[in-house]
């Protein structure tokens, strides 16, 4: 089996930040050797969509790491938590595996978070109350199931970028996540983006990179000025 | 032609409203004579989804009647407005036509209404202030293209009934109204119903039902009593 | 985990009954807590779509409390029947889980059920000999499955407020529910209004909406009139 | 051209009619061509979904034919009616075209038609009173748009052969008919079997066969007894 | 539960043939209940889709049954095979269910049956030599899934009613029979009728009904001329 | 119709831009008033998806603004670009429109724009040669219709935040931009973000506020160390 | 508008062919300047999908090359046909424009092709008479519409190469060529691939490029052998 | 049972190589007396899909055959390895099992394979430095789940027949490979060539086909210049 595995060691020099093991489809073997190769070559490790037995595999491999049960990731050496903040919230309790998702991803490339639990449309006044601190982070991921319809919402009242991640909690039409990514994708608030349903992992991602970029710049600049 | 009309001469009886003239599919002259039997039959009619050329017919043959251009409806009879109120919200300009269809078919049905334009929750103060005069009414009509969020957040605020009307304005995933529907239907507001895209008729009529059944049971009860 | 609560406290204000716990992606423990917390602030809680175990779990937490198994529900605490009355049609046996969650919701909130079995349009004079008693009601839902006829047939034949439930039920082109809900949405029969494959909490909360609407109008107007 | 143009004209032998002109996707001399071609042949041709100015080259090409405007046919040489009869029955005024297309197509393969207009479920009536005349046929097709809810309704009343024929009329979830169709697929009925969408031609070859069939056994029998 | 069972016994005589049991969505003890009073009424009952749980109750409860394990049925009063003969045509060993659930619905309803195995068109000289046996039916029921080709091959070869059964065998694009059902209902053959996916059962009684229109005429106008 | 408009004008300062003017279902009438409102309020307007009629209106009531024929845009006030920059790829000519959309938005918010044309996948070393340019913006915007490959490509090849836009070019299985759409959101890079199809604007309103975000935070963090 | 023009003159030397202009979502004066670079490199060039207005153009600048009007293609400059051959089969004369794409295509790769028409499967005699022909050539492209059945009986008969193109021919359920491209994709033949519907030009170009590899590994052992 | 099976043993005298058992649907003694009357008609066989029962009963019924447990695959009696080579690229590591079900083919049909692993586009420079390898074949498959877009670019750089496998793999959007099928049949790049979703049996079989086409004409060829 060793020859089927084809790291991409050189994903840190290119997008700044290690691969990453997507545990769907693999076996736990390759689960565990993929995250042994990739921490002796950048000393730290995220896996995400590991299933219970590559979690318990994990755990007993690298007893250091920590195992993040309710949203099947696992990560170990995260750097300080020098960017951000950025904000994560999510609609309902259902929610949380994909917020959590979010970030553990956020924490894994040293972005610090502020979380706010159920905060859906149905009772929008649980939201209201949070946009001030909302809108001191340096963007903000709003997880939500269902109807979708929190970041149409939060999107019309905040002027950070908003990445809407839409979760599959539903049932009849809101099949498997697809209502919510459509609310989403048609939001009638301007410049909310877009990941996959049950993405927390791609909607922090992308959230990192913007702390990213904000800090690279405010470094940069800083020097120049300097 | 005239063996394949076969009105429904019986439905005011059953539904307490004559039979409408849908008039999709239909050609000119069989819209006009259908619209002149109801006419005889019941002294009143109300034509919906009439094209140009048959709206102009009606106009001609019934120059006591009204052309909604906006909507495509026709109207004539309509009884005094004794039921409601109902309130009719409308989240964008582009949604006029489909609210406009409702609130014509709930003055067909002798309902009074109020209306309340550009009420979309990218701007979500617009409709909160309104929401004082909306608790007010008998049921109140959401209608509402793009991601359909509006009903949603004022479902969660009202205690009336709220019929969702979905419209097939938006462009992309929004796919002709499919978007704003499911969203009504997934939607986390508890108690919302909701009618096909664009169909301000039938949500009219709809709400026209409960505010009679509203006032039915209000005589009724006054009669008893006395 | 406590953290992630935020429960919708007050919008027994807003929407005139308490928030209700949908089981639905929740654990057994969260679902009990809220239970908890809910009926220490309204002394009445509605659960829906628990799993068995969280019944069992609700179950030996409050012995005075309702589990209904077919339709996975627990209440506890209703309200006396004073509204209504509300007629729950099913089409089938299999539709029976669905038109149980429509009656408990409608139990709890007050409003009197009338329940009729097995009236699919396959055989339908099951429906025509209790029109007149349906007729009765201030509203009636209509659950069904498979080609989700049913609706089209009573709406034709009665005045009084129709909310369409469509079921998960049937196989091949039913897709879930799909069918039977685009059929009620695309219906003949004017007026009728749709909830979620499945939704029978929406329906019967909407109907449980329209009848305490009428309870109110009666008794302002005859507070009025005195 | 004259190369793409390969005529079966051997489908009299197998099938028991001749090849029909389908006008979809043809120049009007193809279809010219192929109409010339076939009623030298076999002194009978029928063409389907011919374009406006096909049907007029069709009509000026063969004076004696007849031109079903509403329908886009075109039929010549037609056998004496022998067959059946089979009963049409069509829900709306905007379904006639496509009982048309079925009608012109018995009556090009020899078949009786007994034809039966505006019977939706909206007014279940208007069917009702014609259930025995249609039970004296050997089969039935049903015409229905919009919910399609009809066959479901006809299919449980009668013991006859019941073809269900969708149309797109509709809107919304009608989805160009494909709701119609589902619900005729998912029908509680059982035996209903279906066509394509606005396929009133197939309905029409299908209840034929079904015609010729029926008079091939009796003719069968009657001599093997004589 | 009692009061959710209201069978249908008057459907014997609008349809000739007694209400049948669907097992989906029904517990055990209904399935038996209803099947006990319909044996009852009418001396026959069937049983569609029974659960293992199901078919081993009903086998236990009625011993002189036979339970059709592939196909999930349970027959038991069979009247004699007096009409008929209909073909049965698979089109390969995973069709197997579906055409054996037509095959016991034929034969409830007293139809003589001729099965066609493993006749698909990947080797299509396989239904080549059946061709004449098929001829001589009243009706032919293809059964196919993955491309659902057979049909068109088939129906453009034979001049006797065909009902195209789509089933649900395939993976990928053929989406649980979706693309058979399709390919069927866009047959470029003439007069190919379709039912709903793996709906074995609809075909059977949709062709009984047929073999028994084909009797009655005969019978009917034997006696006529006698 | 005075009555209908309802303008936002308090959106600039919830998100520090104000209100634009969606085209999309407006008579010409409205949207010129709303142009002419915001622009008096905010003294800069931005109108997108304008009809040919609704640009030639705008062009002649306010000929110091700039008609975007090819992108359906108008703007006038544009602030001094004094943000970013960010980078705009366009796979193919067709998507251009779309592109220019982008452009146009970032433009009208004070950002500068890198454009680079005509860089598909299939010709691969075209984006190739520019990702050291790519890689100095504070964010990059790929629009890309047909199989939508290019975001995965770019994506896995730099650090700054990726704005994937789908656009509706192609044909079959393109279907209007929804394969397009679907690749973007399931890109195996990681920290795509997506937009709807064909949203230039929402793609370009996201990357301002990205390009904001960055300006705001160096600002403050400037004048803190100051 | 040069500025967005980016040709890839390279492609020749990696996939042996120049660019070819997709006309789809392009200017006249695009198509036009794009065909004149790609004829000043190359000597040759073709064109696909052009608006009749485009080719009209090309037919003025480039008299010498040929209109294809039915495929709306232009090609000038082709190679001498010594490849191949490859057999074209369609299945109905709306296939032809297709089929004529994927002809045009392999001409100008410098492939024999043999065309065989009118071909489908309710008349299958029509191509069994041409397999031996068929199986001479090295690839067969199988063009077909609305049930997309052809390439399943074709590829069951032979031991070549095939590619099937499905097209958007057909209505209803055919929904624009989805249902004859499924089809095909769930094909009970072994080994056949598929293009995009109406992708007459990809199946041509892969054709051509079997076409090649079969010419230049017999050129290579040739020589190699001599 | 044993009237079911009706194998195809003519196949090998029309497509140059036994039937395949295809384990889908199949019972187990179904698939082992398929695979023994195959093996005694060819002295070969292939079984796909087979269930762990059917691989462990295959393996204990032929000890000289390989079960393939990743792949779900039996082989027994393969030719020696004369054709190709024919290059197999998989884009992660959960692609591996379908492009395993691709190469277990090609070896049955003796053609030698190149296996490329692990080589999506996330890091682009993995397939690059493979390019003159896969260049050296007949034909290349290339497997990939998630957005599926390899094939667009492998295809835009090598001049070989490519054929494009979809896989399963992936969540959301992906929906079960559709996404990475409309991908790739929307490909940018001319001539890729895709079968179904998870179908690695049928893109080897093509590719085995094209690969004895080569060495047929070069055998041919080499024979007629003799």
């Amino acid at each position: 089996m060793n020859d089927t595995l084809n790291l991409d060691f050189d994903r840190h020099r290119r997008q700044g930040f290690p691969e990453v093991v997507l545990g769907l489809g693999k076996t736990v073997t390759e689960v565990v050797r993929a995250a042994t190769h990739l921490l002796e070559a950048h000393g730290q490790v995220l896996v995400t969509r590991a299933t219970p037995e590559a979690l318990a595999a994990l755990g007993a491999a690298f007893p250091l790491g920590v195992c993040h049960q309710r949203s099947h990731c696992f990560s170990l050496g995260n750097p300080a938590a020098t960017l951000g903040p950025v904000a994560v919230v999510s609609a309902g309790t259902a929610d949380e595996p994909v917020a959590e998702e979010a970030s553990v991803t956020l924490a894994a490339r040293g972005v610090r978070v502020e979380r706010f639990h159920d905060s859906g449309v149905a009772g929008i006044h649980r939201i209201m109350k949070h946009l001030d601190a909302i809108r001191q982070c340096v963007a903000v991921i709003v997880v939500a199931g269902m109807d979708g319809a929190l970041p149409s919402v939060v999107g019309g009242l905040i002027d950070i970028p908003l990445i809407a991640c839409p979760t599959s909690i539903g049932y009849g039409v809101a099949t498997g996540g697809h209502t919510a990514l459509n609310t989403m994708l048609a939001s009638c608030a301007a410049g909310v983006t877009v990941v996959n349903i049950d993405n927390g992992f791609g909607a922090g991602f992308a959230a990192a990179t913007i702390a990213r970029v904000v800090h690279r710049h405010d470094v940069h600049r800083h020097h120049t000025k300097s």
